[in-house]
């Protein structure tokens, strides 16, 4: 069966997110001040071949740790359907 | 009231996605056959000062229009919680 897995990277809340604080400064030069805390991470989406949608999770659980996330400066979760 | 948006902006479907697909071959030669049509986009969270639900997500949606998506290359979707 073909799971479709979403999984959403984001910048730990720790850290800096330079790439947001700019996105936010320039959001309020165009009348938005209403809008503060901009942070920006990526959002993957893959199709998985598995027998049930735990096996999808694990697969795309494996992804994001063999690859797609940076364990020291991001954080992940992922929703199959 | 404060209220947390959660903005995806995807790849249109039309379009190639160059990044999406060097992951994905990436992720095969690691083992992860089981995984197909990667596709990369971005995700952005914001903090919205606004009187209710809706009207935070009409800010968000002008900030979607005014800078943060592509309308060209792009699509985007809003949850507000």
């Amino acid at each position: 069966m073909i799971f479709t897995a979403h999984i959403t990277i984001m910048p730990l809340k720790e850290l800096l997110d330079p790439q947001g604080k700019a996105v936010n400064e320039s959001l309020h030069k165009l009348a938005l001040q209403q809008i503060q805390n901009v942070r920006i991470g990526k959002h993957i989406t893959l199709s998985i071949d598995a027998d049930s949608k735990e096996a999808a999770h694990q697969i795309a659980d494996e992804a994001c740790k063999k690859m797609l996330y940076n364990m020291v400066m991001e954080s992940y979760s992922i929703v199959v359907e």
